[in-house]
């Protein structure tokens, strides 16, 4: 049966603003699996208290979001730091996030990181190892989840660990196989139609079609949408539906 | 044999003033436990990655010193949050840390609540019971440092923690067992020869001779040394060779 | 001619989730003054720049809201901080918010303390004073906003500041002109009306019906409307509409 | 008469390490202005106010010294930030360090950017027109403190601020007149008489040797000294009496 999982970057907000836990908490129902932010770029202890125990009643597997420490720019901004300090900043974060799974008696599912940590390992050999390394250290039995294709998720398979290679519903791909610049007019589909047929080729042709019409071979074992924007709860709920009423399978077993 | 345990409270400084841990470092030959800052007081991921890098080299002993995100005024300040708040802030912090001893192979030892934290939970259960339940719960094999006498070391008690009562070298006692506050003229002992003396009276008569003259029962399983100040190692040194040639063992286990 | 000011916390999430920032700048339509977050309790630099640009656009009267160092509670956490630290907390914050005022060649309206400084100084002097202190000797012309018979609107006179007394709109007051407290089941009042009355029977009569149907003297020179709900801008142009069709001027001269 | 400014990074540590702010304060008397951490690499209000009053007692002028917010790296790590937000990072950090000038009735005098902010601007002209375009709009008659022969200079006259370029006396010089990177093995002079001879040449014939024996113009208006490191003090010492023997006066006048 064909399978994928979707994820979601969650607890990006403060407790102060419970609004935004109620959004995270809703998506729980259109989600395999999620990632929680540890506290640098974005999160707070309570707020990843609270989200781990409304993913587990709601069996959604919980993994770890670690950031540069950017709060002011959301942990977006690239930051030229050496691998020790990657190593650490990764081990201080996935800790932290494990420790609420633990008091709960959960198992952390996985690690993601986080925006410009996500994009500079993308590209940068001795950052992602620095990462794979601090992961696998902490323990060898967590997935990476990483860009399909990228340099990360390269690192992670030599480092030892098993990968989850991740593509992203509503933007469009390059003939190399590459994302769309969202500085590029066509970066993002114009519906969420257009974002469903793109997932179910993905999955079903293990293909994306890109900008240029050229079809480009593409690993997807979890597709990203998004906790932020107005209609965030109603496009998760399609893509999801749009999944399992064509038979494929919502999930994170690997 | 009689035995007492040597901690210090360390990693408080960040690793941008190198002289700050190499004082760390030293000392690390004259304690047998240490109390790692995790961050929210003072600390940050690499400082704790190196002391606990040393103190396994070293044979030390260590455990998480989590304290209030109160970085301006070194988590000294009384902070007035709701018990759920203070479990999640320990629960982050320990996790945060032990990260650092697992990814090497090693097991955290034990836990001591920072500053206004240390002092609060020292008289308010509610507060007490929070941390422990918080510790209790992460693992409840964790030692549990806290003020001899104090309500943390009865939370600890009943939430079925290992306890380790915690007296001060360098500090004198009321007649009620409890310290004398700092702002008293007599709070502090006034040469390394006396607070040598009170030690060994604490370790072999289980007694503290308090400012007014009166023996006061006391429970010491770990005496406290500061990292801070200039003869910092020097103060630590005496104190440990005072024991050691007094046939009492310094040590951690129990 | 009668008239009352309205005023509006704002600028306390952060420039990434943008939707906030677009409630506040709607909300611009409907207040008369602003107390902008300064990056302690929550805010940014860029969100100050922003939010301070918006409201001279909007010929809003821009004031500094700060708050103590304590994002993860946004502000709400009691801190026993000596005089001379809130001193220093208060000056640094006015002075950030003040720079962005500079750039334009605007003046800083007012200063408005936040969250748990508002309220521990609504009755503690000693904090109260040294607020006032830190204003007056920053700059002695700016007003200060404050609790309606509050210890700090007491301070603020003494120091030699112009207060502006605060009311709520929403918040029901007890028989002595205290607000009924948060925790009690008629802490708020139901209905928009009914925050309307109440405010007009302010600025009219000088006084409010207590919950147990008292009239008490109140002074009302600021009338606060909040910037997070769902229905804050619709809530706040209610009131707006309603004091203007009233014949009431909404505004903030002194 | 041939004079000098004599420059020192002050308030980096936290005023709860009190010897480093003795360390700063002994220091004053060997400086002829100081450059302020102003909260985001470190620094806090505390310190500020204490060492702004010093300064002031001391008769040494004060500067704003901003740098990116990376406490953990102090500083130290270069952010890929776009100029909106470098103008915002030094405004606000310029205005919150004047506000204690204003409190005290003085006026703050210059500017250095910190750590990577001043390195990334010595070649960056986006950033260093952003920089100085903040100091500018904030107050025109600040001064900006910059690396000899750097672009944030250039920069700095171009936006029509006064500038103090700055030199190192411990560091040593390549044949185009730029630092020998501190990765090298020459990069620092071997003796406190080297760097007395250097500064001496850089004021007299306004050249320095280079490490390959070549005389390379430069303009000195103000020499750092460091105020970290055991011998802090002797150092600069050192230098202030060898200037002031030599008949330079030491001072900031421009």
């Amino acid at each position: 049966m064909l399978s994928i999982d979707i994820n979601c970057d969650m607890g990006e907000s403060t407790h102060l603003w419970p609004y935004h836990i109620e959004k995270d908490r809703m998506l729980l129902s259109y989600v395999s699996s999620i990632n929680l932010a540890c506290g640098y770029h974005a999160g707070d202890a309570h707020t990843m208290h609270e989200l781990v125990a409304a993913a587990i009643t709601a069996d959604v597997a919980v993994g770890a979001h670690p950031g540069f420490a950017d709060r002011d720019n959301f942990g977006r901004t690239n930051m030229q730091l050496p691998p020790g300090a990657i190593y650490d900043l990764v081990v201080y974060q996935v800790g932290a996030l494990d420790a609420f799974l633990k008091v709960m008696g959960a198992r952390l599912h996985h690690v993601k990181p986080h925006g410009a940590l996500y994009n500079m390992a993308a590209k940068d050999e001795v950052m992602a190892d620095a990462i794979c390394k601090a992961i696998y250290d902490y323990d060898s039995q967590l997935l990476l989840y990483g860009l399909s294709g990228s340099k990360l998720i390269e690192a992670a398979k030599a480092t030892g660990l098993t990968t989850c290679s991740e593509v992203f519903a509503d933007r469009t791909y390059q003939d190399d196989g590459h994302l769309t610049p969202r500085t590029h007019p066509q970066a993002l589909l114009g519906s969420t139609q257009q974002s469903i047929q793109q997932v179910l080729q993905m999955v079903r042709q293990r293909t994306a079609t890109s900008v240029n019409g050229k079809e480009v071979p593409l690993v997807a074992d979890t597709v990203c949408v998004h906790s932020d924007g107005e209609y965030a709860v109603e496009y998760a709920r399609s893509i999801k539906e749009a999944l399992v009423s064509e038979g494929i399978l919502v999930g994170n077993e690997k």
